[in-house]
């Protein structure tokens, strides 16, 4: 007489980003059995965004048996609120740049499932411990290192919101005095030097303020990017291997300083700079144990990301489903 | 036939200092029914140390009907470990410098009652949660200024240990570059400029790099302490009045980065120099509202400790013990 509970395997993630919005649906170890993708832009309204999400969805979730194999919905977004399941005043998104979008619930709607929303680096810090290095560890902090610098740190197996759903952003602590402006309005900012833009940044003041040789004098300073910088750097250019010592020194010397808050066991590094591998992670691990209290030596591990590249963000989106479906037991 | 569960209405709190230990028997709503202490030190090896504690706490123990009272014990120490309930390497008391004291163990075979432990900041942040000002909050950080700066953060309701019990030392938080040296063997920690000896240090570097006339000049500077700071702050003294804003300056600023990390709903300040109240206090909100970024201005309380003076640490210990007890049902 007992109905077998419907087998809901699945999760779908959303990666939210200012430019596409790429779509997952997730099994419990990791694999994405279907995915598509949509712009984030060109809509009138939130509305027209969500429909149009929806009848993309529509087609993947017929590939993997129908919404009845769907537990739930899991956005990692710009300005994701997670207490509310709101995107807060979102400065790259047209509809959502000037007011509050109670985006999870018009998704709930519109699919009938429960969906949870975070921002995109909490959701990676989510991600790392459902599906990634982060596995069965309960204190680590992942540091995404992009456009912008952002964190999600996770203490007693829980991501850290604190009273408003904004905590953990870490690229906004400012570690130089009367330092570099940043785009938060404020000088000396994490994010304002180690960022893909603030590693750019970087190579220009060497440029402007040294007469070493680079490969990079070939280009035109004022376009240099991230990746001009790690194209010199895996070339051998000192100038350029000399930018990421600078960048992986201020984020070692910054996670000393995390490691007096959380005393993490990993931290955790995400994102387009952490492609350099060793010639970021290396001067990271040698400013951190030079600057580090010493009742923190040698216990917190140096990692990168081990969500699969290009799919990471869709990956992490998707595990923040798998907790919604649990709280909701 | 089912017998009662005898009524276990109390807990023994043990604020473990480097000069006194203080013992008190407090109820739930943190009243305390008997007190009693013993000198911290002189004694052969920790054995004997645990036993006239046990000498002096059996008086009180009697006076509030007997250990069947006691649901539990708990201990503030300083280097106290809470995972493991040891006191490790704790530079000030000789019967615990050289190595790991299994504490709270030795206790709760001697009494017969669970006994949990913890380093006295964070006692201090249980302290208010139980029966201070944090009440009902769930997120909150407590900055503890005496002879040192410790902390205790709260996430989620739970107090941050980390991954080895150490978390929580902001007073180890680089604040200057190349800055003050520090008890810790580095330079710039937070706890080398608003600690006792720090706020002392400053009136003393003021006094010799200006010739603001001061009550200070009055006093030998190598004697001039924090109390005489305030001595002086109190009559109006131009020069004292400015240590309290050099010093709730860099406290604010600081603040402002730790909000970034756990967005909490109040900074709660605890020990000798909050008794200066808003003179420490406001120099310490003006910067934080200055420093910290926009979406977290405005959302932070900074409140002066709810617990009562000379007892908030026998207090604050307590409370730990209503913490093991839950756990342990």
């Amino acid at each position: 007489m007992n109905a077998e509970p419907i087998m809901k395997p699945y999760v779908i993630g959303l990666d939210l980003g200012g430019t596409n919005s790429v779509f997952g649906i997730v099994d419990s170890r990791g694999d994405i059995k279907a995915t598509t993708a949509i712009k984030t832009q060109g809509y009138n309204n939130v509305d027209d965004y969500v429909k149009a999400s929806v009848d993309a969805l529509k087609i993947i979730i017929d590939q993997v048996g129908g919404i009845d194999k769907i537990k739930a919905m899991g956005i990692g977004a710009p300005n994701g609120n997670y207490y509310n399941g709101t995107i807060e005043f979102a400065p790259n998104l047209e509809w959502g740049h000037d007011g509050v979008v109670p985006l999870a619930d018009m998704f709930s709607k519109a699919l009938g499932i429960p969906v949870a929303l975070t921002n995109d680096a909490n959701a990676a810090a989510i991600g790392e411990m459902t599906y990634g290095v982060a596995r069965g560890m309960k204190n680590f902090i992942v540091i995404t290192l992009g456009t912008g610098v952002g964190s999600g740190i996770v203490v007693n197996g829980q991501l850290v919101y604190g009273c408003d759903g904004f905590a953990g952003e870490l690229g906004h602590v400012i570690v130089k005095e009367n330092g570099r402006s940043c785009g938060c309005g404020r000088n000396g900012c994490l994010e304002a030097y180690c960022s893909a833009t603030g590693v750019a940044r970087t190579a220009r003041e060497i440029l402007n303020t040294t007469d070493e040789p680079s490969l990079l004098r070939d280009l035109n300073p004022d376009e240099i990017t991230s990746y001009d910088v790690s194209m010199a750097a895996e070339k051998g250019d000192k100038l350029a291997l000399g930018v990421y010592e600078f960048t992986g020194k201020l984020l070692g010397e910054a996670c000393a300083n995390f490691a007096a808050f959380s005393s993490p066991e990993a931290f955790i590094f995400f994102g387009g700079l952490t492609k350099a591998g060793d010639l970021i992670m290396n001067p990271i691990k040698k400013a951190y144990d030079e600057r580090v209290l010493n009742i923190f030596k040698g216990k917190a591990k140096f990692l990168i990301s081990g969500l699969e590249g290009s799919s990471a963000a869709v990956l992490g989106a998707s595990a923040v489903g798998w907790d919604v479906t649990e709280s909701a037991k």
